[in-house]
């Protein structure tokens, strides 16, 4: 690995060059079925098992022959002896029917071997409650449910890097699979650094301070969580080389992924960036990227592990997380193409990018509403530290390194914010 | 409360009597503002403070008067003095600029009292470490991030029942707000019944028997928690009546709502009904609903507790869930309009609803596909209790009581599955 130049990097690039580095950690775990909601799974799942297990009755009634009731009619009804034996929900059927034999079966009992067809308790006539009378034919296969006919085993139900969905949990468990490897999550540790923020929220009451509270740490560790990583919160970090080593030191050890917040900037003043250079040989590999809000975004790796360091300001920490940090973990949890849930919209005004910016890739944020089924998305631009604007917005649009302007009537890839940030939800300053 | 007839219900109905008949738990707690992720806020949330907290600078460089250097040009530049007092970040502004004073700030630093305007540190000269030189004019609040531009204090900023968002902890933390009134999450208690199930996954291999295992239980569970409930799985039940009561005691005592599953008919065989009719007067007040499929739902009140009698088979348990179960979680989390996301899509097959059941509504599920940034919907139908079938879903349209058929280019509502059924995942069956 060689430094590069101090230059701006595209995207692009920059995260190829991340990639092109990286080890990914590709550790799994067995999780039992009923908690592997949301997991991804590491192979591909064969049936080992049919569903139904065996054929089995649709109704109550009784299991027959067909044959034995081939010219059964009004005119000529047919007597079946009911058999002593009858079904027993869940036990495994053992009872072999014999000719003029009408076993008396459940719906979802098993059927009798040498059975092939059911008849409806209602349609048939009991007599001193040992015999049976059926004055219609049964048609071979009437309300049985066959071994196999929703699952058969052997097939492939379920492909490997796919994300396991409430339905899936039930499908695995009707195949007697009690537990499920998964890729492990990755774990991911939240540097915010800055010596104007607090984690205390109340602070300002207590010694008549007035420090800002750390709302971009815990922002940015719940979308690692919601985004199926686990964030370890390493709390706030002054602007303090010898702190900092310490804890990128205890992440190091205890993350996949590090990902610091703050102390980064175009300017001299670069604590995070001189940290790490001062930790590693390696050191930051790209720093300064074509990113809209974002541009002092740096990559790197340090023993390594891979380290965002990310801007203060929330749009441009949520913009590199969003650009960087969402598909590593993505990668990182198993599944090498990113799931990004994206709605077409019409945009409502122009938007337009900031002059100094034009060839850099723009991450616009909208506000999506829908009216009448049809998705309009409004930009929502102001100061990259404004928390306001982030809360009026629910998604955001990339614009390419060659666009510099979207139009009213442009329909457009909303990208919707992760962490209930649905449509038409009441909205802050609506 | 007076029992209705034995007739079948409409949906409408049915959720009718239910409504006019309970009492809703407004129960609220007060959780951290980091652990408020999904929660329902109580009230509306006025801002307490500005945000910024006070006039804030957007550069490193120096805080002024204006006015001091309306006249500097590079023919005349004007000198300020450094104060000795300079920012610190998060500290309470105290300093009261001076006429012809510069203050060192850092961006995000507080304004001194009596300025109003910061020039960034890269357009002066410093002299002496104690003199700065300034060469142009500067405007009133150049490069401030002013006093409640982001939030001013008395707006408000989110509302009663919102959905708490990613975006809107770091709002309230911001605001200094620690700690948040949201809606207790209601308590579903969820009683699977059937002789024919187990909970033990792997039971057919101690015991030769081959009970089916109970998915259905927990699927329901996995939605009640998806869906911001919380479930209380008491586990399968065999069909006896003292087994069932002695569960339905205790769900009442310790749930806002019960959800039973299974040993509902449209026949004799009526466990969970009749169970529940020996155990208060009110009983099952509305009971076979025109709802297809699902038509042998139940529903009504043991000690004023709702409670939702639902069908064994899958598709019968979660549209029963669907138009029952998942508004009164919603009302009961402090929700009254329900907010389930769906997608405008296009019908490839055309559908056809039973025979039998024209005048119901109906449940259609579909399987969504992205294709070029449209949507299409293609029902898949099948046995009322098959898993693939669930598992090759994504999603249901809701066909009204006088609507039998949906023809190919249709374009219809697609209610999302809760639970991670995004689209374009990789499916089962392809």
């Amino acid at each position: 690995m060689k430094k590069h130049s101090d230059l701006y990097f595209t995207v692009d690039k920059a995260f190829k060059i991340l990639l092109e580095n990286i080890t990914v950690p590709k550790n799994t775990e067995l999780v039992p079925v009923f908690n592997s909601l949301g997991r991804i799974l590491k192979d591909d799942v064969i049936a080992q098992e049919n569903i139904p297990a065996y054929d089995s009755s649709h109704m109550d009634g009784y299991a027959i022959r067909s044959k034995d009731v081939t010219n059964a009619s009004k005119k000529n009804p047919i007597v079946l002896k009911i058999s002593r034996s009858e079904s027993t929900l869940g036990i495994t059927p053992r009872h072999i029917l014999k000719k003029g034999e009408a076993y008396r079966i459940q719906t979802g009992g098993y059927m009798p071997l040498k059975s092939d067809a059911v008849i409806p308790v209602e349609n048939t006539k009991l007599i001193h409650n040992a015999l049976v009378e059926i004055v219609e034919p049964i048609e071979k296969t009437n309300f049985v449910y066959s071994i196999g006919s929703d699952i058969k085993k052997g097939k492939k139900v379920l492909y490997k890097e796919q994300v396991i969905r409430v339905q899936h949990m039930g499908l695995l468990a009707s195949l007697r699979i009690s537990k499920i490897s998964v890729f492990r999550k990755p774990l991911v540790a939240v540097i915010p650094t800055g010596n104007e923020l607090t984690d205390d929220i109340q602070d300002y009451r207590k010694n008549k301070e007035n420090k800002v509270v750390n709302t971009n740490g815990p922002i940015i560790s719940s979308l690692v969580n919601v985004l199926g990583g686990i964030s370890i919160d390493m709390g706030v970090t002054p602007d303090d080389v010898g702190i900092l080593q310490r804890k990128i030191n205890h992440a190091i050890k205890n993350s996949d992924l590090i990902i610091t917040i703050g102390g980064t900037s175009a300017g001299k003043q670069d604590i995070v960036k001189s940290t790490i250079d001062s930790m590693t040989s390696s050191g930051i590999i790209a720093h300064k990227i074509k990113l809209d809000r974002g541009r002092v975004t740096g990559l790197g790796f340090v023993n390594k592990k891979p380290i965002i360091v990310m801007p203060g300001p929330i749009q441009g920490s949520l913009n590199a997380f969003f650009v960087f940090a969402r598909p590593l973990i993505s990668l990182f949890s198993g599944q090498p193409t990113i799931n990004v849930f994206s709605i077409s919209a019409t945009m409502v005004e122009d938007w337009t990018c900031r002059k100094k910016f034009r060839d850099f890739r723009k991450i616009v944020y909208v506000r999506l509403t829908k009216i009448k089924e049809k998705f309009y998305a409004k930009p929502v631009v102001g100061e990259t530290q404004s928390i306001s604007l982030i809360v009026n917005t629910n998604g955001y649009v990339t614009v390419p390194e060659n666009v510099t302007n979207l139009f009213k009537g442009d329909v457009v890839q909303v990208n919707i914010l992760p962490g209930y940030s649905y449509v038409n939800d009441i909205q802050f300053m609506g």
